[in-house]
């Protein structure tokens, strides 16, 4: 697959159906490694810069043929702002990979299941992204891949700190494991404050959905481990298991309640939201995010017919200012984006419908 | 038709088709006469008050013979409170009439065109009530009636100040013509407030929906002439013919300069109100009457496909608690009213769609 083609297809492997994808959107499991005898990103030479990414040009073919997948190697620069921007909306790579687009690459298996960002903090970072809840089998897969790379380049690693990497609270295991959650009833009930306080007392991290520093924009947050020292990656991965347990049963338990306590406040708003969605002319970016969440939430609840979350996780995409960019071949102004917005929620939902409330007789 | 039927019955005679619906709403002719040698209503005994109902039930037969249609004549302590208020939506009597009801009485015609309210403020007050703006229709009808009652009853006249009344402002011709107008346009252009204005200074009276003392609810408005006396009844209807005709021509003009100016925005505005409306469980009376407006506007501007000037007049009945409370055979409380008030929307609106803009090459 080209890399136009992976730009022009908003799916991507973690948007499919998964375990537990009524709360949980997807698993992510990153590895952060760095190469012996090479300076970290940020205080290289272009000599340097260079050799890294021949390095990964010349790995090529052997990660390919030992991951039995077709792998390729996107140099930033080479993509428009708006490819590289919706490669992270997709989730295949963070914004600071495009920022120093000059010296960056990112390796990218077909699936787009697991990608390596070179020379973002620091020289690889592995991730492997997968729908639902997976924290195991995406652990699996990202060894596996690693110990492909392992096996061919000289990975930096002492035994007092476990493996080096640019920034120290990434040392040790170098694992950064996390989940997307998708959390309406926690914070219509207002208790998702408490429930945050918590989570970090238990040392996991909570964010807004496009991590570090944003705002939790349509109730979805990221959580995820503190630490990556100290502790194994199977205790590491059993300890945020664990957590997400409880948060998916709490966040499961709540939206009962609410659906016993206000039921139909609760039809009320996500048919309003639907209505809206369906017929507006004019969206903007927040509002969309913020209804989408009532959207899911209706899919959640077994609300709505014909609305998949396959197509709820695509429009994560599709609603962003580079998709409806690319999509009209110009750059739109905001307003000509609200207008494009708009039009891409009409034609979705023009089959989805609220389901008919049960008659219970009294 | 029985009382129980007239009531039973959304849709009133000026509900139908008329000219001019666009913007107007409908026409309203009112009479007021007082019988000589009969104190006013507020100063009557109740040998008074008997003697005038008496002699209304004696003119019931001639009546109808005379008008060749069936008239009936409805007491209004027979009715029950959610009854006598369905009366006072559908336009046929004022809310006075229900308050004094055990003085008071309603001569209605078969087809609900024209109605007497019986020891109202004045004895007698006939009104004519026709779709569209018919003012020279709704006079004539208005006429011939009265020409009945005349023959009938003897009627205070002087020649000196014409017709007599309980209040001298009606004194004259005893006539209020009035004419009901939606004016979203304006309202939307802001304009209205100074057109209220010029309308005043012409010597007419802008009100809201129900009569003085209210606000402009759903951006509907009264236009009736201040006075009654010092003019003959063709010179008011002249006059105020003139000003409806101007206040038409100028909401036209404006509703065409907004849907050149702001297309999108007119469309998103009507296009989220008809999914909010397709598709909330809970509709309280304000918002639904505001809404309501947006969707006559969607209507008006013919981007609305599978809903009628007639079903939105007919709306206007059948979002009121008395007509839920008498639909549903219970006193309803609020909130259940707003259920079951989001039923009747969903109900009406399920056809109902934004048409599709015609692509223009540019």
């Amino acid at each position: 697959m080209s890399v136009e083609q992976h730009c022009k297809q908003a799916e991507t492997f973690w948007m499919q159906d998964g375990p537990d994808q009524d709360v949980i959107l997807s698993t992510r499991i990153r590895l952060a490694r760095n190469l012996k005898q090479l300076a970290f990103p940020g205080h290289q030479t272009v000599e340097d810069t260079a050799k890294l990414l021949d390095k990964m040009t010349d790995l090529l073919p052997m990660l390919s043929e030992k991951t039995q997948s077709n792998w390729q190697m996107i140099r930033l620069q080479e993509l428009t702002a708006d490819q590289q921007r919706i490669l992270i909306d997709k989730h295949l790579m963070s914004p600071m990979l495009a920022e120093k687009a000059e010296s960056t690459a990112l390796l990218l298996r077909e699936d787009e299941a697991v990608s390596i960002m070179v020379n973002e903090e620091d020289h690889l970072r592995l991730q492997v992204l997968l729908s639902g809840l997976q924290l195991e089998q995406a652990w699996k897969l990202a060894n596996e891949i690693d110990d492909v790379l392992e096996a061919q380049l000289e990975i930096a690693f002492s035994n007092e700190f476990g493996y080096i990497t640019a920034c120290p609270t990434n040392a040790g295991t170098g694992l950064r494991a996390s989940v997307m959650v998708h959390l309406p009833a926690l914070v219509i009930s207002k208790k998702i404050g408490s429930f945050i306080t918590g989570i970090n007392q238990l040392g996991m991290v909570v964010r807004g959905f496009y991590g570090e520093g944003t705002e939790a924009i349509g109730h979805i947050f990221q959580i995820s481990n503190q630490i990556s020292l100290g502790q194994s990656e199977e205790e590491i991965l059993a300890n945020l298991q664990a957590i997400i347990k409880q948060v998916v049963e709490e966040e499961r338990k709540t939206r009962r309640q609410l659906f016993t306590q206000i039921p139909l406040q609760l039809r009320d708003r996500i048919g309003r939201t639907l209505g809206i969605l369906s017929n507006a002319w004019l969206l903007n970016g927040k509002e969309a995010v913020q209804k989408l969440s009532d959207l899911r939430l209706g899919v959640e609840l077994d609300l709505l017919e014909h609305l998949t979350y396959q197509e709820l996780n695509g429009l994560m995409v599709q609603l962003q200012p580079a998709w409806l960019n690319q999509a009209s071949e110009e750059n739109l102004s905001a307003d000509q984006r609200a207008v494009q917005r708009a039009a891409v929620m009409r034609s979705l939902l023009t089959q989805t419908r609220m389901k008919q409330i049960e008659e219970k007789e009294e």
